[in-house]
């Protein structure tokens, strides 16, 4: 017996691993993340052998106590990971080994890298939406104070980007809450299915040993063991919807980023980030750019990427596990990483935003947004729809001939502009103005989801109600 | 008062659309798939408009009766669908309108296409995972009856694509039907997710008519209306979501694929597809290919870029409508008709499969894939795993190089092969013999999850059940 | 013998193929894209083994003038492509058969359908470049000309989205050109390498009869034969190369469609759509919607997606042919499709826009726009740049704090603002002003590449000359 | 004058970046590996400065000297990138101006970030295409050098891995080295296509200041200065087209991981990874696993990730330089170290694969491969190839229903077999062995691109005068 040979590579081998196979075979360049999570797993599995027996009880402690000793060095910077090991388990089973003899030899007894890797991500992954909701809670509050604050400021509603309807600044900032609240669905659910242990499913045809794989599920949180060793060693579908759900979280700010980047905008002006989240320019002196929703905007590309990577990399792979598992940490780590970065900013974002409300409520008294309540006006008179629709879309192009919004056509110049349109006699200068008063208008569309200023209270209250539940102080 | 303008197109427009715009604004070549979920949402809006008063049950009848016969004029090909009108909604408006007249543009009442179109595909989607399940639960039946033919039948356990250890053929299966399930379960909670009813968020701000969006709600099978217009009009998560599920499904399905390709090649040997899954070769006459599992492993390629396709549109959208969204349908589709059409070979694929296990139980007698097994004997008897592990490597390595496999060692080999590695000093060439016997090995890992035989017949029972309560007939 | 076994599946086969497996199996649902190839790449075999005297003459005769009438049949709609011969290409040997006898059944002598349909596919993509490149001549001409119109109008130049300097349009417009030519640039390079003609690689192993593969290859358009039968009916670089190539020009009309978007808004209000390119709604009478624009914004996601489609089917594909590559075909239509179809917008789209040259130039005139001018001005004074660049910042800085933008601070303002500041003691508001006037400012910065009148004027007149000698009329 | 602001942030703001934002805003964390190129582009524009008197030569040779000993601090670890100062740009500048005081105030004169950068990542992008290009040709020789070695050695070709037809081993490793030329190609192409200067097109709009651009385009070793300002700093292309360029690198080295795969299984057993490109198992002594070539299998994956997060960020950007280009570096970063590492590892995988010759030369001899041969044969013998094949396959389906293969066929069998099958009349025993034997009939398939020895020496010569011109050793 001569040297000990490499962990995890074993006495079979005669030779070292040549170099650029090795910098392509290390992992310990990024799965130093995973290393709470595997020493937590370890000592799960150390209790649960010598309950069963399998190593003593004095084993198991100097074990448990010899891993956190470990895990401290590591974090502490103490110890670097050896990319010679390979990975973060086989450093930290050496270390372990070197400080503790032969009782850490004995930890690896009825487990492999295979089941103890699935098991280790599958922790991290359950804590990492776990992080992910609440941030997106913390989100959701800073965006349901706007609401309330804004419950009544009217602003343009936009289709196509073209001034629509005019609805209130609570009921868009709302319009992001419920986006936010499907992620935190979709995290849950995520984190659900990601609830079941592979300990014990070995590398991959389980073991004949008599371990209890209830016990190491239980210890370590999850719903229940994995039902398929050959599935449970190669499965990385939890990974793949986490980083599904993370790449939603980012499109939805992405659309918050595209719309602050154009508010930002001179031409908008309705309103600016806060100097904390803008950026200036190297060459022109006068410039505040919104770098930070700029960001937001760019992010979800990458993760998008990162949901591809992990598709791809699970395509086709035969059973069960193959070292191509290994390019699933990756995606998963930087989906995680970006989502939680990009949530980090909107609290404070969102809260600071100087809204310019003057600019928005003149914007929002353009009276092309009346047209719509103007045709709804006509249908309450009995008109079909579709020929509200029709006629006061004429109004619109005559008065555009003409030069002239709707609320700036007088007396005669609507006798003028209707003439030889009968379903319009009765429109009268008053009535338009009624109608086109945009206040009014968004108080009507107070139906169920509407913009109306008491909708925007009801939501607010159901979300506040939610949030409350959840731990949160409402007020602002 | 002129001629008719175009439909959706409206009177403030003198001039027709470029011909070039035109077709790539046209929705008409993808989107006749929403005709039914068109006429049955329009028709539940027709109630509800009568029922609260904004039309006349009258005219509610005979929009619901006129609707039904245009989906039936275009489905029995009488009528197609004109891309000048933009999309099926129109189409169908326009033609109901035609029927029946001025009871048809009432239709439109306290309604956009953009609260319809949205409605409408999730009609669409909904049904489509339930769908997908079915076709799910009919695979699942196929494999789960492999599973228990075949529940004894000794494969070897790959990783690596080496081999590692024997498991059994209805284990391997088994494993599939856990990768399903999952699929099931997510295509559950998409389905679930999508079940807001849209209707009633108009264009993006609602509606100031007096509508009933619970009703509507109700009336199509949704648990509860949408809470946001502006969201309400712009997501489509539900798309997204419903899409990455059809890509795990079919990811899952390219590994079953990987694996029959492998399996039908001479030098493995372990099964054929029957002719019927089988093509032949324009040049080679001798060729029996096996197309369709290398379609199956192909597939999921193609609905990886639909989810890219789906989360790319959606990226950095203002609110609320923008036409980009007409952009989520075909992935959409195409993501639901890959997985439908590949789910629905698999039932006949596995049934018909014509197994060699002859062939397959040679193969698990390989003796290299009892080392495990030989290196948890020796932790039975006391010795630490990691040190078992090291001297069963060396051991192989030791008769590797005398160009034996470990069952070939007679008493001489053995003594001199496990020289100096006191550890094996008990070790005979009997004792090796037993440890070394597949079938008892695969029957000794029995644990939860398993591939013991017993396991295996355990998780049959469980999905059998499952299966049965679902309304199959289990028996093969 | 007895009846004729299906084409392309072979004698070797006694039973037909499931109807589940033959719908996943088919291609003829896409692939008559190939017909006219198809036709000419078998006439071109035809010619050369009456050559090298495989076939006769009269055979050969027989051949392309039955393969004319077998394709004017299809394309006239006479005869349907039959899924149950697989592709186009059996539905073409089949029915030449049926029309001239037995020597149709020499045709496919020395060759597979594996390097037919690589030809095929090949030929397909090199007049689909060649096609891409004239429709991006047309979009380049269309933006020339509104170049030359615009060299001289001034708009503000952005970055982040904010006002940052001004430019004139004419230089905006030529940024396209530019993309563009790349992308022209591109598409060659795509043609060239895949200019190698694979007619003669057989099914895999090229062909033991003496063939004249030089002379198909030149027959055909193509600069040579490729060099290796395994990798000639396995790759499909040529079609990923050419997918990347559509979504890169996709990505750059999305960037015009999101300009048009934005200048489109109200807020902005630079230009319009013309009629032409916009769509109305079915709810709100008013709108004008940028439709045209928007889809060139979505187009990309798609085309994004077909490239990962493409190159995720070719990953891990062993050699040489496998049935994944039919999964090649789709996405190399689809992105030629879309990017064909959104070049056919463009020269109406830019010939036709409103522009609102005096909203543009009044925007030009922010005298934000000349923080960096100035800043340039106290640079040419011996200040350090990075100095200039803190005395600006702040200067804007106290000019904001006081309400003022830089230009409508008179001499007093000027004097309090500066106080201090003993860098900026020699500035007068006359300096100022002359400094912050916009055109003088774009018109010094006329070196290569920049925005002054003059320098877009000679980027004209060479981009003139290119499309000159392309055969394109410059005049307006 | 109070304290020095941040640099890039500058005077016009008065408070600092939020924590959050400040780390979603910092590139420093990746942007490091553009020390070198920043220098260098600094250097250059520093000499054109002095050239044309907008600084003093003195100022620019302090530059020089400055920039390369911040590099060297950089780069020696003796200081560390500062976040705060958000990239790598304006750590270096800020260090050269603590170094040489004013005149490093007077570096940026003229330049922005914007263009710096620009210039900065052509420079990188330029660089590792040049790189890669070497990487490549390493593989091609080592590839090269094999299949000249084994130019006669026979092997199975497959299609649809089912056993197709015998070619050469030295044939199939030429199959890789044509798939590297194109990616060779592609990469000089790229390469072109990056090399114009952008320096000289400032933040946006160029500069008024008298700059000479041809200067440092040509002292940087570009063709030309870039033709649009707006477009040069918005432009990243070219990063987008070296990552799909080692994207398809990878994909190709990934057709190569699972042929490795494939022959390395027991069931195949063609060749071994050597041992120092494989890894063990922690669980199963006896593992000899192949995980560099699963690894090469699986990186495409992340690549074609990358590629979908390049194209995704620059989609429906507006003009001209927006944050989001930041997120275009470390997609590009990864692609290029992934195909380079990929890479890396072929020359001694290759060299070093332990073949099974004989092995690989009984697999060849399997007489089901040489049934086109016999269908040629009769081809040549005046029988239609459509009839041929027929006829052919139907004696495959009635060998195989007598349990022989086609070589195993003695007289009697063989007449009996044949009996009703004109065509096959002349055929003897002897003339079958003939048509049958692999080496014979490969060595007949001797047509350009062919599988033949001689057809295979032909193209290794190509190969090897075209490595020897680029400075290669040939010799092994």
């Amino acid at each position: 017996m001569t040297k000990p040979p490499a962990a995890g590579r074993g006495a079979r081998f005669a030779a070292a691993m040549d170099q650029a196979a090795a910098a392509l075979n290390a992992s310990t360049g990024f799965d130093r993340r995973l290393l709470r999570d595997d020493v937590r797993g370890s000592q799960a599995h150390a209790r649960m052998l010598a309950a069963v027996g399998l190593i003593s009880a004095a084993d198991a402690e100097a074990i448990i106590a010899g891993l956190d000793r470990v895990a401290g060095e590591i974090e502490r910077g103490e110890r670097a990971l050896d990319p010679g090991l390979e990975d973060v388990h086989m450093n930290v089973e050496r270390r372990l080994t070197e400080l503790i003899g032969a009782a850490g030899q004995r930890l690896h007894t009825a487990r492999s890298r295979n089941d103890q890797v699935a098991t280790d991500l599958r922790l991290y992954a359950r804590a990492a939406a776990a992080d992910l909701c609440t941030a997106i809670d913390r989100s959701r509050l800073a965006l349901c104070r706007q609401a309330r604050a804004h419950a009544a400021t009217l602003i343009p509603g936009y289709t196509h980007l073209q001034r629509a309807q005019a609805v209130t600044l609570g009921h868009h900032f709302l319009a992001y809450c419920e986006m936010l609240a499907r992620d935190r669905s979709r995290l849950v659910d995520a984190a659900r299915r990601a609830g079941e242990s592979p300990l014990g499913a070995g590398a991959l045809a389980a073991t004949g040993l008599p371990i209890d794989r209830a016990r190491t599920a239980a210890d370590l949180g999850f719903d229940r063991p994995t039902r398929n060793s050959l599935d449970a060693v190669s499965d990385r579908d939890f990974a793949a919807e986490l980083t599904f759900a993370c790449a939603l979280v980012c499109v939805h700010l992405s659309r918050l980023g595209e719309e602050l980047v154009l508010w930002s905008t001179t031409e908008f002006g309705f309103a600016r980030l806060s100097e904390g989240y803008c950026s200036g320019s190297s060459l022109m002196p006068q410039k505040r750019n919104p770098d930070v929703a700029e960001l937001l905007r760019a992010k979800p590309a990458r993760v998008i990427g990162d949901v591809v990577a992990l598709l791809t990399v699970a395509k086709g792979l035969p059973l069960s596990y193959n070292k191509d598992l290994q390019e699933t940490q990756e995606p998963l780590y930087d989906a995680v990483e970006t989502a939680r970065m990009a949530l980090a900013v909107v609290p404070g974002l969102i809260a600071g935003l100087e809204i310019d409300t003057a600019r928005m409520n003149a914007a929002a008294a353009d009276p092309a947004l009346g047209a719509t309540d103007l045709a709804e006006h006509l249908v309450r008179g009995g008109l079909p729809f579709r020929r509200a629709h029709e006629v006061v879309g004429q109004l619109v192009r005559r008065a555009e001939e003409r030069g002239r919004s709707l609320r700036d056509l007088n007396a005669e110049d609507l006798k003028t502009t209707i003439a030889g349109m009968d379903e319009l006699r009765a429109l009268t200068p008053d009535a338009l103005a009624a109608v086109l008063a945009p206040a009014a208008a968004v108080a009507a569309r107070r139906v169920h989801g509407g913009p109306a200023p008491t909708a925007v209270l009801d939501q607010v209250a159901v979300l506040e109600a939610e949030l409350a539940a959840l731990g949160f102080e409402i007020g602002t």
